[in-house]
């Protein structure tokens, strides 16, 4: 096992209508919210009024239309600003990860005299944010109880990840009831982005017992419970089993003392949405099983077969290499059944970029030192495997 | 999926070396320190003398002879009159989970102007408490990253469980290192300790597939891993993987969500430790089969079926009350092959007392509550069973 370090502060309220608690929660924070929000769905489904009504007695600025795959200079540098103008005191996210990711970089920036982009590049190390809190509305990103978030530059072809411990969310009101209403494509999309996120924790070395069951128990909690929110929306046990695997997936607690895995499928998949603006669950489902199947070899398919006996419950006694190549099948076929599109052609990709974001992934996330290092050829394969 | 609360600010600092890093931890707390300790095996272990000399520049005042079952006459009424006296600003803790379950008393107990027992039998609600850091030489009990202590009274023979939020530990510095010299019956004990902890959160109603596969992950994580370190105390891995196994068993990350188990082992061993003072691990796994025997029925006989396939693997086309019989019987067999105690007979404990800690129980653990209700009879029964 590893040496590790691990801390995660943010409080987290779950269940029917912890929403409610709102006001006790925001009280200690004071009183100058900027609240955030992304397309208006909030609006449609009435959590906006809600919210409203029960921010009475605070002064609320909103910062809506904050986009998927949210972009620094359109939602960021907007929001430091009106941070700064108005002296706010504390962050309100009602949505989903975007929402959520994009607020931790204007609560960074607004306690930075600069340019918000260095924080976000790590240029100038980050010293102080604004407090958070969030209402998730998607179960996916698992922003809700970690101190990352994702950042895009549309100028630059740039989309990066910026972690630092200033922001953990103070707390995290998740009410699975809020999830009911998330349309089946997005649905999709989160369970393969968590699915992922436990993925990119388990491919590596070493590893621990504790942690691969309970990579395993995140797995099995989320490929059961997806087909149910699929047939009944309303399902609320399975809303929130997801929804808490979701939370719990992108935070380390499933990995901590593993071997850096260098977050391979990410790396990958930044390009693709920052390229084609795709929705990043999706770019992730299409990704992992080919992905899975050019890493595969005798020094890796140990992993493959802990993976496919213990998930899938693939017969232990089969060839190692049988059992990798079943376990990457029942990956594909898993995603294929959910309904989500699993080539790049039907997310409206084709080949004319691959070479020029194969080339961007080689030189910005640095999965030559992966666990199963990437060259800038292998990262190409992978791409044109997913045509 | 119930409702629920989490949050667990520790910062938790684990591996190889992690003391050397006290220095950085304990500056920002303040330099007046009240270093806690047990018998004096960190003298011999040589941990004493090298904390002493990464504490240079620090005003170090020290409480040592923190019995284990901590005692509130003995160790938490003059450790708190000594952190009032000397202006003490943070507690450092060396040692194992009686001497930070002491120290929590004590933070707590500085912080409060009337009689500390007020705070831990929650007379008054607890508002404030000292920063603690802990240096963990044990793998058991979870205190370093829970917010609870265990404190016994001997004159009246309670030994009560003392939770709040303001007694998280700040930091845990936990080496697997410190607990290769931990002796082969506390090694044992420590191990039925935390496996207890984790079917405390288990054998309950409503349950999910996530928390039961992280609960069978820290089982099996805790019985692959136990007589590995039998056999070779200092296997690094085995009992890194142990520590941080036990790290997490006891602070509901494995059971949010989870309906109330209500503790009932715990809630029995208690009186058991707080009447003969025996080794707290090892009454628990003399009582853990009985009591799954004594509550195994129709109603419960789920749980024991989860419990026997997923954790020792046995035929799921069984009987339930098969296989239920065939798990209670495994869990019996691996405490007794790991060398624990497993009748009361051999802690010294006879049935002259029984009917009287019986009563105790019935009246002071709410047990009539728990998820499998126990009345004074039954509670009796179990102890008799345990002879």
């Amino acid at each position: 096992m590893n040496n590790f370090q691990y801390c995660t502060p943010t409080r987290i309220l779950f269940g029917k209508d912890v929403v409610d608690k709102l006001p006790e929660v925001m009280r200690p924070l004071g009183k100058r919210v900027l609240m955030t929000y992304g397309s208006g769905s909030i609006k449609r489904s009435g959590l906006y009024d809600k919210v409203m009504s029960l921010m009475k007695g605070f002064e609320v600025y909103e910062l809506p239309d904050i986009e998927p795959n949210p972009k620094y200079t359109q939602s960021v540098v907007p929001g430091v600003k009106m941070c700064k103008e108005h002296k706010i005191d504390v962050i309100l996210a009602v949505g989903g990860g975007s929402v959520l990711d994009c607020s931790k970089a204007i609560a960074a920036g607004a306690c930075y005299d600069g340019e918000p982009w260095d924080l976000i590049t790590y240029k100038v190390r980050t010293q102080a944010a604004l407090p958070i809190v969030d209402i998730m509305t998607m179960a996916a990103t698992g922003s809700e109880y970690d101190c990352g978030g994702v950042i895009s530059r549309s100028e630059t072809n740039d989309k990066v990840g910026y972690i630092d411990p200033h922001l953990f969310p103070v707390c995290s009101l998740l009410d699975p009831q809020l999830t009911f209403s998330i349309p089946p494509k997005h649905t999709r999309a989160g369970i393969a982005d968590a699915m992922n996120h436990i993925m990119e924790q388990f491919f590596t070395e070493p590893y621990s017992l504790l942690n691969d069951g309970m990579c395993i128990a995140g797995l099995k909690s989320l490929m059961y419970n997806a087909p149910k929110v699929m047939a009944n929306p309303e399902d609320y046990d399975a809303r929130a089993e997801i929804f808490y695997t979701c939370t719990l997936a992108c935070n380390n607690i499933f990995s901590n003392g593993n071997g850096r895995s260098g977050w391979p499928m990410h790396g990958m998949e930044h390009a693709l949405s920052a390229y084609y603006d795709i929705t990043h669950g999706e770019g992730l489902a299409i990704l992992t099983p080919r992905w899975m199947k050019h890493i595969l070899n005798e020094k890796t398919v140990g992993r493959f077969v802990t993976y496919g006996t213990e998930l899938f419950g693939i017969d232990s006694n089969l060839d190692p290499m049988v059992i990798a190549e079943q376990a990457i099948q029942k990956t594909y076929d898993f995603f294929k059944e959910l309904g989500l599109p699993m080539t790049l052609h039907e997310v409206g990709i084709d080949e004319s970029r691959l070479g020029e974001m194969a080339h961007h992934v080689a030189q910005n996330e640095g999965l030559d030192k992966a666990w199963a290092p990437l060259s800038e050829k292998d990262i190409l394969d992978i791409f044109k495997a997913c045509l």
